[in-house]
């Protein structure tokens, strides 16, 4: 339901996704007349892998994050979710209000042992032609060094598992590549990641700086929650800058249409490497259960990205792998027993926890 | 000298920046028999608007900061600051390796009143087909809502100058647009720029994300120097990313050749409005001169528009205006004159000062 355009894009995607994957079968939570009359449009009333599962309620994208998590509780969001606690689902997709994702996850599903914050996890594409890992992208605006440590272990098992990479290698966000550079927080955080380095369980690069992540420079790139979602957002927006300014010109006068229309092979090629489409549906890593937040404005075709995602991660027993790596390699200092199972909303509202 | 390419990249430059500023005097600073046959290739050796001043040091780009400061007393950046600081030059541009020049110009030339922290601002393209003044880049990787509020104000004084706009508006870098989002320390600058919205002295628009950099949502981005740097390197990269991706695809077989060939007017149009060579030129804003920094990797077309834009800020009184607007609007207890004059080397190789 949730997203931009709820089901007249999620039903679609639903459907071109599983003419994809044979051996998947999806559960569509949400208001049921609204479900079945997208699927009678496309003439998909019965389709043997899907099954319809009615939510009363829909979280609206501007919805505070307590309205969410108190008063909603038969939303499609948290339906899914509980899907997933149950075991009746292996991963949940979501386009709603992220900071409802996240809080509705974090109640229903609790974090890993061992892991003291969920962080959001991207890809974006890079000049080796391998997708760059980022986290977090904004689930976490004040990080400590045990923070981004565990984003850091989560990434690494996220790519090792999804990307058949066993030893991926890491990047801390930095402003420079020298051991010097940077903040307190970064440092210090530098130092747990070449102890693990030393030890051999963590695949650690060193310092990345902002073009790394398009440079492919590692697998994987850790930050804090601010940098990422404003990184992030920067170069979304220079890309739709970027496009605007491609189709303004190429459509400026004949001549350019002509020659646009020449070369449009090179075009589909160029609209195709970077289209951010191919690079939607986000991991909310450190649940105890796999949940994918696709773009509010995905269209079908990019939701059916973060299906994909989603899939792959359950194929590949994501969970597990991020489970066995924080309990292997986390100090029981900072094991997550010592955090409240029950998350304040006023505190998520702030997007930050204790 | 500076830069990675020193005179061969300077020299023609200033020579091509004279042919169109017909006011405009430069004296080219560093090694006279390098710079002098410079000019020789391009016969020039006695224009009438060019003075040379010898320096027998150069401070190299991996230079420690230390090294700049304290032993390369007749480098060429250093004798071209002192200009600054002798009223001989209205401005200094390198292409020096930036936390040199910033320790540099902090010591020669000391801090304005009422200004803590000098901070490095530069202006990025955007969908408005105007400039997005950016800053800080980089100087201050830890700020404090006090350090952001100046930051805000020297913007403001900036492109009041520059472009000619009397209230520029001034958005503040954050994960979202409410009041409630983001780190402390950006809620508390919010409620300075606000407070300064209020008494009429700051055009305060409110928090902007990432995206609105491109879109042009505010005249002035206000950020810290850790989030600063990451996001342009982070854009840098993309925008390279990009520009290989569009030539190996049009270059690819010779119908997009000549698809390219043909559209050559809008991939020349394109080019023109993405060029970052147009975007070059960093203003180390705070300080009792006006200095300017270069791209290290930059040629001369792109050197000539750093040259440019200290031309105009010298032409529009830059200077006079940020001290106005700084002694008028910040409250006396953060003024200058508590702030040690001599910076400390091993701070500044930190990038952040007490």
């Amino acid at each position: 339901m949730g997203g931009d355009h709820g089901p007249s894009v999620t039903v679609p995607a639903a459907l071109s996704f599983l003419s994809q994957a044979s051996d998947a079968e999806l559960i569509l939570v949400g208001q049921e007349s609204a479900i079945r009359s997208e699927l009678a449009k496309l003439k998909q009333e019965r389709h043997p892998r899907i099954t319809i599962r009615h939510a009363t309620e829909v979280v609206a994208m501007d919805d505070p994050i307590e309205t969410a998590l108190r008063r909603k509780k038969d939303s499609s969001m948290r339906v899914a979710i509980n899907l997933v606690k149950e075991g009746q689902a292996q991963a949940c997709v979501s386009a709603g209000n992220t900071g409802a994702l996240m809080a509705v996850s974090r109640y229903v599903l609790k974090t890993l042992s061992g892991v003291d914050r969920p962080a959001i996890c991207t890809i974006l594409p890079n000049q080796n032609n391998g997708p760059t890992y980022m986290l977090d992208l904004g689930a976490n605006v004040d990080c400590e060094p045990l923070h981004l440590h565990q984003f850091a272990l989560m990434g690494s098992a996220l790519v090792a598992a999804v990307e058949g990479k066993p030893r991926p290698t890491v990047g801390l966000l930095n402003v420079g590549e020298e051991d010097i550079k940077g903040n307190e927080v970064v440092k210090q955080t530098a130092e747990l990641l070449r102890a693990d380095h030393a030890k051999g369980v963590l695949n650690f690069y060193g310092n990345v700086e902002g073009n790394d992540i398009f440079e492919g420079t590692t697998d994987i790139v850790v930050c804090d929650g601010f940098v990422g979602n404003v990184t992030l957002k920067a170069v979304e927006g220079l890309g739709r800058f970027v496009k605007s300014v491609l189709q303004a010109e190429f459509r400026s006068n004949p001549i350019n249409m002509m020659g646009a229309l020449i070369a449009r092979g090179a075009l589909n090629s160029i609209s195709q490497r970077l289209n951010p489409s191919r690079y939607n549906g986000a991991s909310l890593l450190g649940l105890r259960g796999l949940v994918f937040k696709s773009h509010g404005g995905a269209d079908a075709y990019s939701y059916e990205w973060a299906i994909k995602r989603a899939y792959e991660a359950a194929k590949h027993d994501v969970l597990a792998r991020i489970s066995t790596t924080i309990a292997e390699l986390m100090p029981p200092s900072s094991s997550g027993a010592a955090i409240p199972e029950v998350v304040s909303a006023s505190e998520l509202n702030q997007q930050k926890t204790a």
